[in-house]
């Protein structure tokens, strides 16, 4: 049991480039909603050295910030500088949140619980068949950890670095069936669904992971990029009548699950989700 | 000219200890009544080394700060680490406020501007005659340099320290007479003014920072302490008729020049006031 915080709490992202980030707007909505002051700060620095990202922490520790969340490129880099990682964090290798108390740094990846959540949420039905991952870099890590959850019983791993998908597919084996897929044709065979977990899609890039004709009705489509909401990719997943799940969901979920570990709070997802709605509106403005 | 941030400022006050202080409420309230949603987070960091400070400098200004406040025991300590000081704070050889810019950190004291606006405030006449500056320490600079600004013609300073004492005299002999005295007897005679600027007096203690049968009905007597406001030096200047100030004008004035190197904006004092009065009422309370 985690004491709630009394004095306004100071919480941070760390990545580069995040000046379009919706988590300031999405803790402090969370915040406001659960009566803590929130100060979410972005620290956008980019080509940190090992050395930097060291001070850093170090001082984000001193100053008193109450946890920060990670993003590219430093998910994989600020491992070996925590205290301690929660078996989440461990198994996929990457932390998208920091928490510290006492002077401790702890690692989790709410990437992980937060596709989770939104992959319950937005598919009605998620049976035990064969799930096409594209792409197994950082966030197809999470989510293929994710997908092992949710009782996948056979994950197919596409990416252009083979090693990539291997590596994830060892790792994913201990708890489902994984493998490395050569191409998007055979992963998406008879697949149940589909996801994608590339940055393909996100604006300016206007493309597709894979050949839209791969995609069937009936298969849920799945895609982790929300700006656009409806990517080209799940455009096309509809425009065949295909069930879709668009990156919001998750983005909420793992904004609600990093502002539980900074908090000890669970806070209701209604605000978290018109904040984020928010900073897409104006960004498409 | 200065933009007005239009994003949400990050704050902060460096020292140890200062649980206890005014400043994060302070600014809050001149943030809030400027339209600027300002965060002011206490960085209590004790027995900091050399290196950890230029560790927090060095992160402070990666992270985004606007700029941070700096107390016991670090007001000199920060001077190498810095880009640039004003002409104040190179004179005084102490800074009380950091500002960043465009990735530069540049030191001023409003603590000696706020002491200089606070006297003007509140003594109505304040003549050329001699003043009696008890205390040569951090705090004590910056009351010596705000008296030689406030046209002062002669400044009497008693230090236990000798040396501190002689070295501030010399540090003035530029702007004006000044000159170390061996005892607060000879100081005090026929002064116009005394100040205190030692920490005696503060809760917990209660001693009297000279013999209060030095003290005189025709003078001015100032207080740096500002818990309790009124301080037994104080309280036996008024008992026998002597015109006080305390070391609410001189705290308030400090943090309004603070957020004005901050922000670029002049704020009110009256919002600042009241956060300093609630603050005071609370810790008595």
């Amino acid at each position: 049991m985690i004491e709630p915080p009394a004095k306004p709490v100071l919480l941070g992202l760390l990545g580069a480039p995040i000046r379009h980030s919706a988590a300031p707007r999405m803790h402090e909505a969370a915040g406001a909603h659960c009566g803590i002051r929130v100060h979410y700060q972005l620290i956008e620095v980019a080509e940190a050295s090992a050395a930097t990202l060291r001070m850093l922490l170090g001082s984000i520790r001193m100053i008193g910030f109450a946890g920060i969340n990670v993003t590219f490129p430093y998910k994989e880099a600020v491992l070996p500088l925590l205290d301690s990682l929660d078996d989440t964090a461990r198994a996929v290798g990457a932390v998208n949140t920091i928490t510290i108390r006492d002077g401790r740094l702890y690692g989790h990846n709410t990437d992980t619980t937060g596709f989770e959540k939104a992959l319950r949420e937005e598919i009605a039905r998620i049976g035990q068949g064969p799930v096409a991952l594209i792409g197994a870099g950082g966030v197809g890590r999470a989510v293929g950890f994710a997908l092992a959850r949710l009782g996948i019983g056979e994950i197919r791993i596409v990416d252009r670095d083979t090693a990539k998908a291997e590596s994830l597919a060892r790792d994913l084996s201990a708890s489902c069936h994984a493998h490395a897929c050569a191409d998007a044709e055979s992963a998406c065979d008879a697949a149940e669904g589909v996801v994608n977990a590339t940055p393909v899609g996100m604006l300016p890039s206007t493309a597709l992971p894979i050949p839209a004709k791969l995609l069937r009705q009936e298969q849920w489509v799945a895609d982790v990029v929300y700006y656009p909401l409806v990517t080209p990719f799940l455009a096309a997943a509809r425009a065949i009548g295909a069930t879709t799940a668009t990156g919001r969901a998750m983005t909420v979920h793992q904004a609600a699950d990093a502002f539980q570990h900074f908090t000890g709070i669970k806070p209701p997802l209604a605000p978290i989700q018109e904040a984020f709605d928010a900073v897409i509106a104006a960004r498409a403005g």
